[in-house]
């Protein structure tokens, strides 16, 4: 009776502060603080929509706010940093040097918030999280560090590159997803009970749109919690991306340099990248995306791999054969030598 | 096989340009288009998103355009014309000649776009479409129109009010939402081809994000789908709503004047809405959130309240009963008479 009586008012659904604040989110959330180690957590419908509005209110609720962001930060970063109005400095991609130029430069009364990620999903680089965090300790900035693609997959409980370097508790907020390594989708943040409170209190994009349904949130708190527990499948795609990297290697493939699990191959030109990916598709079955501009500077053009847990020996060997088989057949630049010494 | 080695690319999930477009997302979006008799639909993850995304994109790639923009737009809606960085006027709500001033004194060789919606959630009234589109036509104006309130309850297939009017084809983009009365989540636009196109390809909040996931986009299908040869449920919200405003005015309390589904009754003082509501909860187990600012304009604090088409007489008349013993205790000023009259 309450229950159908409650309809009157919210309609299927609902906004997080009306009615949207269901059990299985605030179970999710208070999953997702202990898995940061942080007082608070806060889940909206994308990491996109987290970064943005959190991003944004953050800065913006800051009086005279300096944002230092990293030249690679993804869209969503951007466009939550242009929304908050404030004075923006690009540092250049882990450049720390130059990031303590602009850090020295800079009013020192003033508030300061560093953005970066962890893992760059592009390149597949690692930033330095520690050296960062000292230099927000020394020139008392707080930080933003987006773990998009390294939650789930890094640390002993999945919390991201942080955990794994025992470094959280340095960051003033942490920002992951729910959907890749968790399998669902939605975003949120991580931080202190009072910066949640105001992210709740204050972001638009927060306030004004409807909560993830249960199955979603129960779903992805079901992931996170498996991850938390079990490092098999972290240490078996550990496993898989060095097997991988070493055959792309062996196949004389031009395999960038990469610090993570990402594993992007070169080619250098946007009409080629897409006819591989075609040509991997129709002649091998193997679904591989063209990365192009604007995702990739132009010239920098790739296919970016990343092998699963599941993926078999078998598996990725098939892919490097039909990779082989492209690349020579399309005349993209590689050096491959006999598939013998790479299987 | 192919199955797996899909997942070096992408991971679980995968944006829309990558890997997220799979079957059941383009059926639902061939569903959407049907629905507004469109060419095409593009969903996104919320209708915030899309509102966002979509007025920022659209009005930034015409040069020079100038958007008019209803006063009680959406935040959503005032976040993707403020994302344009186009100019803008505001016109006075659901004012036409005000409307018509401000077109008249704009550049006639200037692109302009009027942005506005159809059911406004807070006050329940619906807005002149037909007059809109008129000084669309005269004026050389695209239109963009938000139903969120009002898909799925109003036309004969739930297109929206201007279904209902026989509209559908005199807007240029129409906006809706899978939550709400789809009771699902995620938001669309249905427009022409090329326009829907051009948001795929220039939108980030669209291209930066991960995809609705299956269950959620067929569940929406199956939710359209009926609404689409059901109105049962229409029919039933109708007398619902018109049901509950008599016993509420013959209850003497002070619901607004409202034009559709939406029954707002005025509180006017943020704490005392937020007691009134509490006061249900505690003593009625009945859940209707308090609205207050910045939703609403402060001193027009209020409840609103929507019946859906399965509240029975009994549980409306309850819930009458309910406010107005809270709205005695409280003191709020209202115009009780005899509840034996209402029933």
């Amino acid at each position: 009776m309450s229950e159908a009586i409650g309809r009157l008012g919210t309609g299927a659904g609902g906004t997080r502060n009306i009615s949207g604040t269901h059990h299985a989110m605030v179970t999710l959330e208070e999953t997702l603080a202990e898995l940061h180690q942080k007082e608070a957590a806060l889940v909206m419908t994308s990491g996109y929509v987290t970064n943005q509005a959190a991003l944004s209110t953050i800065a913006s609720m800051l009086p005279g706010c300096i944002i230092f962001s990293d030249e690679f930060n993804h869209a969503s970063m951007i466009h939550g940093i242009r929304d908050s109005k404030c004075e923006k400095h690009v540092f250049r991609h882990n450049d720390i040097a130059h990031l303590e130029s602009l850090l020295a430069a800079a009013d020192p009364t003033r508030p300061k918030l560093i953005a970066f990620e962890s893992v760059y999903s592009m390149d597949g680089d690692i930033s330095p999280i520690k050296a960062i965090c000292d230099l927000a300790d020394k020139y008392d900035a707080i930080t933003y560090l987006d773990e998009v693609h390294a939650v789930g997959m890094y640390g002993d409980h999945g919390g991201g590159v942080a955990e794994h370097e025992g470094l959280m508790d340095r960051l003033t907020v942490i920002q992951g997803t729910l959907g890749k390594a968790y399998g669902v989708m939605g975003g949120y943040i991580a931080s202190s009970r009072v910066l949640i409170d105001m992210v709740r209190s204050y972001a638009p994009g927060f306030i004004f749109t409807t909560s993830l349904p249960p199955a979603l949130t129960s779903g992805a708190n079901a992931s996170i919690r498996h991850l938390m527990e079990s490092g098999d499948e972290r240490a078996k795609q550990k496993y898989n991306v060095q097997v991988l990297n070493d055959m792309l290697h062996k196949a004389g493939l031009p395999v960038m340099p990469t610090m993570s699990h990402i594993l992007p191959v070169l080619v250098g030109d946007a009409v080629l990248c897409k006819q591989a990916s075609d040509m991997l598709l129709n002649q091998f079955d193997i679904y591989v995306q063209p990365i192009n501009f604007p995702t990739v500077p132009r010239g920098t053009e790739r296919l970016r791999l990343t092998p699963t847990p599941c993926h078999t020996h078998a598996m990725m060997f098939e892919l490097v054969r039909a990779l082989v088989w492209v690349f020579e057949r399309l005349g993209i630049k590689a050096d491959v030598e006999s598939l013998e010494e790479v299987a």
